[in-house]
């Protein structure tokens, strides 16, 4: 890239290594900042610098939080006696998003994976078991994907829990609201047939 | 969005006032940048800021670059008596990577548009006529785009330069190399049959 100068091409060469910021996007991406105001391209780098720095762990369920303890876990009037599983921070977001879920939640930040040498102790799970131990956890919901890792996981946690005798739920697997059969893989109509509930 | 606490959602906000960069694809790289090492997102950052403050246009070409003077500009091996004009660096980019082209180049940052309130005192046409003046310059490349906008910004300066008596021409307009006609559009080939040349 040498007809670019050397901190044209350092901006186009950072940018190209966020995930799936391909070289042209970040060419696109590069000139349109250096046509931004100067002003504005600060405001940038410091809020992402400023992201980094502040954004932590919720001591209490592990999302990712700029405060000590995130404002779902501080809220007394969410039920904290149902917690749900999520994989990571957006998949919590996807259910706040409903507005329908009144529990807290636990973030693993990621999912048992032996293909990629993930186990159980990479993810947030000792977090999880600690906070079963208090006795106001009734219900802990399953909530990770439903890819392999997702459900591998989810077997795991079940198998852990249940000994505490705190109930144990895993979401629903099935067709997609709006869904149409026709375009849906195997493996999930098979599941939404044994998943079948008497009308 | 205040199911993300502050800061994540000001980096998500900020990041997808990029352009190209939806909501999600926002999200997906904010999520990124706090996985990201600290000492590496703040040199991101610092990349951002530094190439936005140093990077401005050559004293001679426009071209965006950090120094006083690009390095084509200062190049004694390119043939400084024909100039390639251009609309952006990265249409200037583009004809570097040929390897073929040994001559200078202007870019003007844009090309005239009527429709959009942009006249020809709006683009870098001041900074090419005083370059003309000096007596080196045989003759002017018009490469603009082969848009609406970049052939009136041709028709434009051709029509400026020519009492000057320096040669001026135009890049071929046509069918693309590999190119299968029968996708081609009507405009283009007509410009293609327009432009023939007997073999």
């Amino acid at each position: 890239m040498d007809y670019y100068s050397k901190q044209i091409s350092d901006l186009i060469a950072s940018l190209s290594s966020l995930p799936g910021i391909g070289e042209k996007t970040a060419q696109r991406l590069a000139f349109h900042i250096l046509s931004m105001p100067a002003d504005q391209v600060d405001k940038l780098a410091d809020t992402i610098k400023s992201a980094r720095k502040n954004v932590r762990y919720c001591k209490v369920c592990c999302t990712l939080t700029d405060q000590e303890i995130c404002p779902i876990c501080s809220n007394p009037k969410r039920d904290h006696s149902t917690i749900m599983v999520v994989e990571d921070t957006r998949d919590l977001a996807a259910y706040e998003k409903t507005g329908e879920y009144n529990g807290v939640y636990h973030v693993l930040h990621g999912a048992i994976s032996p293909m990629q040498g993930i186990g159980p102790e990479d993810i947030r799970l000792k977090e999880l078991m600690s906070r079963l131990s208090s006795d106001e956890v009734k219900e802990v919901i399953i909530a990770t994907n439903s890819s392999l890792e997702g459900e591998t996981t989810a077997m795991y946690i079940s198998r852990l829990i249940k000994p505490t005798g705190i109930k144990v739920s895993r979401i629903a697997s099935g067709v997609p609201v709006g869904g149409d059969l026709e375009y849906i893989d195997e493996v999930t109509l098979l599941r939404a047939l044994e998943g079948r509930k008497e009308l």
